[in-house]
């Protein structure tokens, strides 16, 4: 069944019936590329964790109506609400790591600066920067059937990253110089439903000073293990982690 | 201590002292960028698991010779040898997905052709090809640390890669089909120093019939879970929830 995602304000609920409309490129699809007809069914997602079985009813100038038969709730996202922190990385990385850690399961994105970020983003770019990481992460949260659009939040500060992440109910500083407590230690207690944050550093990893005052706060440093992962593996890394030890 | 890679016949072993010669670029970085002295220690890696401490001795005029003064095998490389066939990707997915897994734990790499992988490659580039990939391995592998370089296999036809992965002890098929086996119950019963072989498909997954050719031959049909994973993303993954499984 085709897939198309709508905002919830397409929906409109009359005496109880609801219809869809369905407007723009994703109505010339339907009935000029697909050239559906009415009575086929389509699946509409909101992007807020709703999907709806809808059967299409009427082909007006430009838009596309389609009646609910059925809706539910995703089964698709994560139990744990995961934020992932991640220093700025070099070059264009940053948009690899919000694409695979969408497809991995990420709740939200929020970039920040450390010491050994080497890149610098104007604060007048930053802006633009965020809007078109955004517009990834919602290529990335729809290729991916994600039920959600996951949020890339604004560049915070070594600091405020930190302050934000200590709020959730485990803390997870992916920390090179650690080399007892590894990812696996630190997941093993985890209950579901639960928020998890995860920190990674860019290219050249934490400063001592930095770790030190993240583990302070609450964060629990781990390792990922012997080898060495590159800043835009280590995200899907410990993703897939948190996957296996909650999900799978 | 930096880091160099030898050849196992640049070690020289005179009544029980070994001496290592290093030449070309590593010899210049040594002496002329790191203007490093006699008596300053290095690390050296034959890339055949065994590593050696050595003490810089004489800097001849295209040669450093180092003394080994202790050795030890390395304990970077996975409980298990893990093999990745891998479905030839779009465009040059592949390399990323070579350097992804070697970074992740991959012992070797296996490239082959499905019903729906859309690259193709001729005989005559096939050489040309698997020599780029290697290379790109040999760079991952120093990268990543680790003890050993994975060998990137000839590109394969289904049918021999089939053949070929179902040798190993155990033979995970990542197939998007498969809605109740997951990795993590395929992994449970996994005993340490097996050799796993990981099939993963190009973007437009395995056939019905490609499937069951492969579970008819032994193959596990696994999925990774609700969300769609990109096949360069695939490998990476299910390497992480092996790392998980055996080694964290």
């Amino acid at each position: 069944m085709p897939r198309f995602f709508i905002r919830k304000d397409q929906i409109i609920d009359t005496d109880g019936t609801k219809t869809v409309h369905i407007t723009g490129d994703d109505a010339h699809h339907i009935s000029r590329s697909l050239r559906m007809a009415a009575g086929e069914k389509i699946e509409v997602s909101d992007m807020q964790r709703m999907l709806y079985e809808c059967e299409l009813v009427e082909f007006l100038e430009k838009e596309v109506v389609a009646r609910v038969l059925s809706e539910r709730c995703s089964d698709v996202e994560p139990v744990c609400e995961i934020t992932l922190y991640q220093a700025l990385p070099k070059g264009d990385k940053m948009e690899t790591v919000i694409q695979k850690s969408i497809e991995c399961g990420a709740f939200k994105i929020i970039p920040f600066k450390s010491e050994r970020s080497i890149v610098k983003i104007d604060k007048k770019d930053e802006e633009k920067k965020r809007a078109r990481w955004q517009k990834i992460a919602e290529g990335a949260a729809k290729q991916s059937g994600r039920a959600i659009i996951p949020e890339i939040g604004p560049i915070m500060s070594f600091e405020e990253a930190i302050e934000n992440a200590c709020k959730s109910s485990l803390v997870l500083l992916c920390y090179e110089a650690e080399d007892k407590v590894s990812i696996k230690d630190a997941l093993r207690n985890v209950k579901i439903e639960k928020t998890i944050s995860v920190i990674i550093g860019s290219e050249g990893g934490f400063s001592e000073k930095e770790a030190q005052l993240a583990i302070s706060k609450g964060a629990k440093s781990v390792t990922l293990g012997k080898r060495i992962l590159r800043t835009e593996t280590a995200s899907s890394f410990v993703l897939a982690c948190i996957a296996y030890e909650t999900e799978l």
